[in-house]
């Protein structure tokens, strides 16, 4: 079982108990490179940093608009954390956006689904190549999201939890007009545990029911994962955010793995105390999100579904993708407003999705067939 | 993949559309056989016959209190129905109750939780030793619910459909005071065409869907279950029971499809457009029955998850169980009493389950952790 087989973002099982792999090229893009080589304590990985400096041995890169291109699957958790970033940003003239297809094989994610195989931009069809092309001899998983240094084709960095941080703290001169403020200075203390807890015991811990290596390692998962869940579901009765009055990129975070909940993790992962639409204050969290420009607008639930199920054949060998769940209900009024707040903050709602970057039509209760 | 693998009651893969074995033992225990040799039509096989005669080439043994057992996992839906109706009937003085483990191997159901690993009566370990003594090259899937003359110890018939039936019509000598009357003569034109409905759509329909062999066909047996279910949730939107105020057998089959849905058709067999629980009058529906003596009373929720998740290892190769779903919303009120009517017709509620026949205590919310 390759570490790309199991996740998206390189993961490996170590006995019984399903364990993440966080070993990744740690490599930044910054606005100022100073900045970041006399700051504190070194990004730690699993969350990334804000204020902190680089990872031993990692590079600097520097911002430049149009010289890289973010390839990110939108399949993937890990890698819709990115494209959402950078749509609220309004990031897409300075970095374009590569989007490999939803089924992967042993060796890489692929380009399958941009004409001829190849994309576009980088010429390759495996992101794989592009690993190779910064590392030639690269050991770890081949995963999304990577940056891609577009003049070389290598890959720049593919440190998922720090890509989405270093978009808000260091493309700031490259933000729309309007861009909200996702890692607002008076609340990180408060945010960066709360981004862990969800990394930890949700994002994570989905994976943690999937991929048990016995009954007693899922059972143990699946009580962990529940309890967290609930804690966010009392917490999002008095917030309509995370933090509160408006988003941040702790609800960037956990939207992605929320979206992804009745249509996967529910089933295919056992994570099945309940659906996400049996617990109303999380239920309703996430269709606010999934409403607002940026977040509903890049997901691809047909993308999702085919992704988990076609890909853990060790899970699902028959690699049926199921037809359900119904998700027109992802439109329903969801009365969030009633808490009130304003979504933005300062800002404002980013322009709607350009047409080259749309969803497929059927994928998403937002593009009905045509 | 062997018959008892893929399903309870005998099965096979025909190229990629799943189809179900009706090729049972059809012989018959009556009360009169002259009147079964001169009646109508041979019994059909997939939902059994009322009225009609015996399958060409099978036996009729005669009615006689204590001579049988009824030997019926608690996981199994087919066997599910038969302990059901003996229980509504008040049968359990006249044929006795042996219930083999949630998990079978290749070669036959178990008594594995008797003491021993032995069943009481019977003296066997597997109930593949009560085929072989009737028919010592019994060349067809070991199945329950399998009747066993006791003192000979051979099946003398596993025809699923036909032993609810032959209960209510056939032992009507050994029934108790206010048994109900499951097979009212004047519905029967109406519910026999139900009862098909039920059988080839729903009860058989979920199976479909989760040993589809190819992705076309799960679709299409997925559309097929859920036409059947909207008509089901509407016909329940004006009908208290199936047939209108009182429960029949068809009920019963109905039932034993419904408990199992959430627990591991959902998630197991991909039967996910939605819960039962978010179908208003199915689940009120399946919550009415579930309070009924006899009905809920039977239902042993560990068992039956342990069953599917474990045996099918073709598509749960891991075996792992999951822990949800949360059954407590259950002895939820259902509130279906509105629509009138009352459960046991001309006929009383059954006693209380006798202790010798109590679900274990947490299988179920009916019997609370202790």
């Amino acid at each position: 079982m390759s570490e790309e087989q199991h996740s998206t973002a390189g993961a490996y099982v170590t006995g019984a108990e399903f364990t993440r792999d966080t070993n990744y090229i740690q490599d930044r893009i910054v606005a100022d490179p100073d900045a970041v080589r006399t700051s504190g304590e070194p990004n730690e990985g699993s969350i990334g940093t804000v204020h902190g400096g680089l990872a031993e041995g990692a590079e600097l890169w520097p911002v430049e608009a149009g010289r890289y291109r973010l390839v990110a699957a939108r399949a993937c958790p890990w890698a819709n954390r990115a494209i959402i970033v950078r749509r609220l940003l309004g990031l897409e003239d300075a970095i374009s956006l590569g989007t490999p297809g939803p089924v992967h094989d042993a060796r890489s994610w692929t380009f399958d689904l941009d004409p001829g195989g190849v994309d576009p931009i980088l010429g390759t069809e495996r992101i794989q190549e592009n690993y190779f092309k910064r590392f030639d001899d690269y050991p770890r998983g081949i995963t999304v999201p990577a940056i891609v240094d577009v003049p070389t084709g290598g890959v720049v960095t593919n440190d998922y939890p720090q890509i989405t941080l270093d978009l808000s703290t260091q493309w700031k001169e490259f933000h729309r007009a309007g861009a909200p403020d996702l890692l607002p200075e008076d609340q990180l203390e408060e945010m960066m545990p709360i981004i862990k807890r969800i990394f930890t015991e949700v994002n994570n811990g989905v994976y943690r029911c999937g991929f048990a290596g016995s009954q007693e390692s899922y059972d143990e998962a699946y009580d962990r994962l529940w309890i967290a869940m609930d804690w966010l579901e009392e917490r999002l009765a008095t917030r309509r955010f995370l933090m509160g009055d408006s988003i941040t990129e702790a609800d960037v975070r956990l939207f992605t793995t929320l979206v992804r909940f009745d249509p996967v993790y529910h089933g295919h992962f056992k994570a099945n105390r309940n659906k996400l639409t049996e617990m109303p204050n999380l239920w309703g969290y996430a269709r606010d999100l999934f409403a607002l420009p940026g977040f509903g607008d890049t997901i691809d639930f047909d993308q999702i579904k085919k992704h988990y199920y076609v890909v853990h054949e060790d899970i699902n060998p028959t690699q049926i993708v199921p037809v359900g769940p119904d998700l027109s209900n992802w439109l329903e009024p969801h009365g969030r407003e009633a808490l009130g707040g304003n979504p933005w903050g300062n800002g404002t709602a980013p322009e709607p999705v350009r047409e080259s970057e749309l969803v497929a039509s059927g994928h998403n209760p937002l593009y009905p067939l045509l």
